[in-house]
């Protein structure tokens, strides 16, 4: 844990515009005075499980080692374990056992001890049946982050019994990379599941001229370092700030003009 | 007051776009830099006091004590009074009379002691006419937060001279609980004024099933434990995080099927 | 620098649904974790650096002192200069060196000392092209707030060489005030470029009657205190909380009626 006050952060899909994000974080202040929360963000779609595991995977390594709360939970009150997880790293992360928590995991050492907290005797009494974030995500977390062990927090669990979730992985086809889109974020660029590497393999680096194919178009597109290297309105790919490969317009957004959404197939090819 | 940092909570209908909270924020730092600052929500509808007394009597519960402060404030500038209250629980708020304090103090033990604190000594000079957040509200709530009293800040007045707001109460009616919207949230979930007591006093119990009638029309809903009781896209009525009945859409928007706003009723009554 | 803790307040276009705020708060308390973050707003539009100027001039008087932080970066990964500042009332600011903190540091007492932090030495490595609020200005803020000094954290540069942002100012053409619309704000209030003095000028005080052009249009519109001093609906003009006069309709949207923009002109007159 890091020099300081312990940090829990704290990522979910309740948005801002009601008290869920509020009430948790009063939770988590009467449990653990001293804690700190970082919020990483409450933007995730509603629901939407994997943009919740993509983001909490590239955010984590610029968070301070804590404890790491993350709920988008679309199964609350029906049969999904509620968990706490020790990785390699030694973060600790606490959720519900969807996947949310996996792809993140895997990057931080993987897991390496898990409890099932559906039980805990650190839950809120009673136990909504739609609101765990309040009831049993944020008090465990932040018993966790006022130094109890996992042990105290639930039932030692297999961690090779639990929800994985894989993320997709560009591949190469002949003369294309076949890659798809992680993540659209509110500027509309696409990140996508492919590296540098992966054009590189077909002789391309930046600057360069490339085709993408997004459904059934083709779009001409620059291959670039940053943004500033195309005019305004243009259409580029780009390294970004994870180190994965993203499709933008200068001042402009891919995702409306390429009409996609997560998960589409992005083909990206020398210019045709 | 709270082992730990004195804390603030913080609920307004300032939204996230402008500075509003940030300044106050800024403006509780300047006064008392050891304060924490806890933000149930600044995403209130715009004037809406009745929300936001609905949301801070929820929240309230789950903060740890200290000065809560809330505004939500259509009237600033003008003759409402501006006021900081202790509570039978200790808890002291601060905020407008206008009735956005009044439900959360009831439900705190009451009011116990008041002051005016228009005239505050604790406030910024000038006052502007438009942003008493900023020159009265987070002032005077830092000044508590570090320790003043009561009469430290403001001229005492009479609790039973406040302003009241009462909320409406569910009603039986021959076989049918006539309810009202309390509120409704960003995923269109709507909160009545009613209770499991209500349904159970039909002789009604999850599962089972109902009618709901909302403006003209009718629904057929189920009643319910949780949202993974019934399938996507299917109404139900379940007993919410705060012990209220709700009515939900699985994966949708009850309030845009419904087409209904705060305070319409909601009647619930055996499938017709 | 305040007693307490250190503060670094924070100002950006990242909006709050992805991950660009959180992952600068984690980057900002891994390297300084006593340093506490006010959150400004990071609602400025999109790459609207002189919105952001606007409200950073405004906001910073009643920030506690320590380092500014803002990010508006249309020009990330080109050639603009990356800079802290110290100004004439001893705040530090980081930010990019496109005019974003100029009207603030003006305010500040000016700018005593500037350096050049694209190559610091606080920076993350790898330093992405395109996340430099991540890579560059957190870090450098974080150690700044932990002590280091500005010549620790990059290359002296001359501070009259840095860009300028002159915003504009209100005058007078005959019996009218020439004024701009400086910034809307999330409920369509327009604040102007110019002073009650500026109406006062005229001979008009509140209350009083008057007439804006915008556009090609005429209103008809009153100079009051406050929004209550008009009835619902009715288009007013006041002095505003910073002191500026501003354009609003009580209960409605000045922005809407209008059909105004950032840098439009309004005219203000006596009632014609």
């Amino acid at each position: 844990v890091s020099p300081g006050p312990p940090f829990i952060t704290f990522l979910s899909d309740y948005g801002v515009s009601d008290d869920f994000v509020g009430v948790c974080h009063g939770v988590i202040a009467s449990v653990c005075p001293q804690a700190r929360v970082i919020d990483i963000t409450h933007g995730i779609s509603r629901q939407d499980v994997r943009a919740g595991a993509v983001v909490l995977r590239e955010a984590l390594p610029y968070m301070p080692r804590g404890v790491h709360l993350a709920v988008v939970d679309p199964g609350v009150g029906g049969r999904r374990r509620a968990i706490a997880l020790r990785l390699g790293d030694e973060r600790l992360m606490v959720g519900p056992d969807n996947g949310l928590l996996w792809p993140a995991a895997e990057d931080c050492g993987g897991i390496v001890e898990a409890v099932d907290i559906g039980d805990s005797s650190f839950r809120l009494e009673p136990v909504s049946a739609t609101f765990h974030g309040r009831d049993i995500f944020s008090p465990v977390a932040a018993r966790l982050a006022c130094g109890a062990t996992l042990a105290d927090a639930g039932e030692r669990c297999d961690p090779g019994h639990l929800v994985a979730l894989e993320l997709p992985r560009a591949r190469l086809a002949g003369d294309k990379v076949l890659a798809h889109v992680l993540y659209i974020d509110r500027f509309g660029n696409l990140q996508l599941d492919a590296g540098a590497d992966d054009v590189a393999s077909l002789g391309l680096s930046p600057p360069g001229r490339l085709t993408l194919h997004a459904g059934s178009r083709a779009y001409a597109c620059s291959l670039v370092s940053t943004f500033a290297d195309v005019d305004p309105g243009r259409l580029l790919l780009y390294e970004d700030s994870y180190g994965r490969l993203a499709v933008a317009i200068r001042e402009g957004s891919a995702a409306e003009l390429l009409r996609t959404e997560t998960e589409a197939e992005i083909t990206i090819g020398p210019r045709e």
